[in-house]
């Protein structure tokens, strides 16, 4: 497109916020402003907000992506002032105060980068080619078929070692991610894949791999929460690794640090993220893991009227001097925070405040009816089907819309009951000759 | 793949009858056989069956795939005899009795040809490229994904002519598809497009075409219910074109055979299907519509051991001198018959029974709460919102899966009381680098 067009917007008298990336922090943000004195521009990528926390139950079949994700049009029905735009956003010119999409250029009087956290591979360009990621709906859903697919190719394969790599899955990554992946996984191989492929020996073929490079899984969490997430999956039949590191994959045979090697053509590498700023912005902000330094105020080191928060954000506040862990609460809080700044403040001429993060505490859950739970004031933490019970539902609160909800607890009571969902579909997008209805 | 590979699946000392489709027929077949003295291998290119009928809700953003598709595996769970296989078909040897697909080859002593029927072009390859077709849930999803991305893409065109070619559709077909498509469009353009896209003018700007070659709509069925569809149509907005034919589309603008044009980048075609046999089946048994001519038992023409049912086959009986309508119940029909044939006619040495086609009726809906429905015996035909509710309790019977019923049922209520659904997304599986999380 040429590029002195301008991205079709309407003229107005308000300032000017364009939000760029609608997660949590974002659309956090935007709601908070979409009755405010301010235009508001919401410039993504995709036409909807991603639930992340649930991204591994639609690779696990168990959720379908609509049900955690919700169209940002649908979101803001009746809001005059907000603008939503489907675009990638290209590049900033931070003296002219322009952004560069595809749909043309945009002026903007305050910009948010809440462009979140990718998965970081550390400049390995053979992992990022051959591993697969879980950063976004669209990824969990590929992961899925790619699952589903090499089951079914396992069928038709005779030779036990061809087999071992389509069956035996490598996670890289003891975080939230990989040990709520590979619960979810082990619960998939006792008591769904049996019944779907009786012709494959599941119980004595099937491994599930964890690899974390530190001594502990869940490294944010309390040291007994750890201990009891290592136990719970070692429980469920996963073979986790702990202080090791995969150094090589040639797409078909994981190496370790130590030497070691596992036959798998599926690693999924959830073993770090970094944050993405838009291309533009002044070198010196960015520090580190990609992070875009900010003050109290959320405000980018040297620029003005740029913030930057949730994932991509690095705020050093006196109780997190490393900066905060990456995410959704940390990401909400500063989205809710800047829009009081800019609604309240800043249109009154006011004095800002400074962001202070409050954190409610951490969870994940390990397959089916099991959890761990860390409350930090007072300091508390619990397990088992409790702190199971406690995710479901700080969950199923969290995600939006009514419609949604329904769907996930009904899915989720489905599941419970029945051990057994049917969404195992290798559904893609086609535009022609794919039918094959009888 | 090395033609020489077999297939893999147990030797047995059962027949084994090679079910090529699960659709409709093919299921049926499956399901009858399932608990039988037969080796039963089903092979299909998806792992799941396809709720045909209900693809234009999926297109209209109104249900999600997974509520309309089933699993095979999970259907077929814990029967023995029952092997399902994901894979193309790509040729027979009738001689040899065996098939090829890319996973190796497959002998049977009984085959069943349930491939169904694609859309037909009549030849016209640049129809073929240009247009949108929805004879399966990916395509219906790719439809549903580009009509969004056009509306988004009209936010941006400042020009009318440019817009117009975004956001008015042409939908070429006045059977079942066509006419409940434009029905649900036109429901959408109503009551969701103006909430959703406020900056564009919907009413004004937004036209829905139907082109029909005939003088009548749904031209199977009743005049009285033909006539009742089209007023239902036109009183939604619907453009009804009668008589007329598009002899041109160059991907921008439609032309008509009487000289008119239209611009559109959207052109849906659903004007007509043809066969899908399986290449290497005798040329002569190739009928109308590139179906397979078969006697009354499902034989095809000039071959031993091998049946076709469903869209595919053409079958003459007394009542139905040129075949039979190519619609669900005539698949599942010949699936049940043929099931029994083969289990206790051959299998007993019995002589077989010939099938013909018991007619329950056919319907179709028209947008929310009109439908109209022809029942043949003792004929009786009504339509508006009694007809409709029929409708919706036929079709929430025939989906295969508690789940899928439920599921359906709430999207359908969720929809009738909001006006509102929440699945207007455009999800593509991708491998990595798809981020856009705050």
């Amino acid at each position: 497109m040429d590029p002195t067009t301008k991205i079709n917007l309407p003229e107005s008298e308000l300032e000017r916020v364009v939000i760029v990336g609608g997660g949590f922090g974002g659309l956090q943000l935007a709601r908070k402003l979409a009755k405010s004195d301010f235009q508001v521009v919401l410039i993504d990528r995709n036409n909807y907000h991603q639930f992340q926390p649930l991204f591994y139950q639609v690779a696990m079949s168990g959720l379908e992506p609509s049900s955690i994700v919700f169209p940002f049009r649908k979101l803001f029905q009746g809001r005059e002032n907000m603008f939503i735009r489907m675009a990638e956003v290209t590049h900033v010119d931070t003296s002219a105060k322009q952004l560069q999409t595809p749909l043309g250029h945009c002026n903007y009087d305050h910009l948010i980068v809440a462009t979140g956290a990718d998965t970081n591979y550390y400049g390995n360009k053979q992992l990022e080619r051959l591993t697969l990621p879980m950063k976004s709906v669209s990824e969990a859903l590929y992961l899925r078929n790619s699952i589903l697919d090499d089951y079914e190719d396992a069928l038709t394969t005779p030779s036990y070692q061809d087999r071992q790599e389509l069956v035996d899955i490598v996670i890289v990554g003891g975080g939230a991610t990989g040990v709520e992946l590979a619960g979810s996984l082990a619960e998939m191989k006792t008591h769904v894949l049996p019944k779907d492929y009786p012709e494959l020996h599941v119980q004595e073929e099937f491994d599930i791999y964890l690899v974390q490079s530190g001594d502990v899984i869940l490294k944010g969490m309390s040291a007994g929460s750890s201990a009891k997430a290592l136990r719970y999956l070692e429980e469920l039949g996963v073979k986790v690794i702990l202080n090791n590191r995969v150094t090589d994959f040639d797409g078909r045979l994981v190496t370790l640090k130590d030497g070691r090697t596992i036959p798998s053509q599926k690693v999924i590498w959830a073993a770090g993220v970094k944050g993405m700023p838009i291309p533009g912005l002044p070198e010196e902000a960015i520090t580190h893991g990609n992070r875009l330094a900010v003050d109290r105020h959320n405000r980018v080191a040297g620029t003005d009227c740029i913030y930057a928060i949730g994932d991509v954000a690095y705020m050093e506040e006196p109780d997190f001097p490393e900066g905060h862990p990456q995410v959704a609460q940390v990401a909400i809080q500063m989205g809710e925070h800047l829009a009081k700044n800019l609604r309240y403040r800043h249109l009154r001429g006011e004095v800002w405040e400074a962001f202070s993060y409050n954190d409610k505490g951490s969870m994940a859950t390990i397959g089916r009816a099991r959890a761990v739970v860390d409350i930090p004031k007072p300091e508390f933490h619990f397990g088992g089907i409790l702190a199971w019970l406690v995710w479901l539902l700080v969950h199923l609160f969290a995600i939006l819309g009514t419609r949604n909800k329904i769907f996930v607890f009904l899915n989720w009571l489905y599941n419970y009951i029945n051990y057994n969902q049917s969404l195992r579909l290798i559904i893609r997008p086609r535009r022609g000759t794919d039918t094959s209805a009888g």
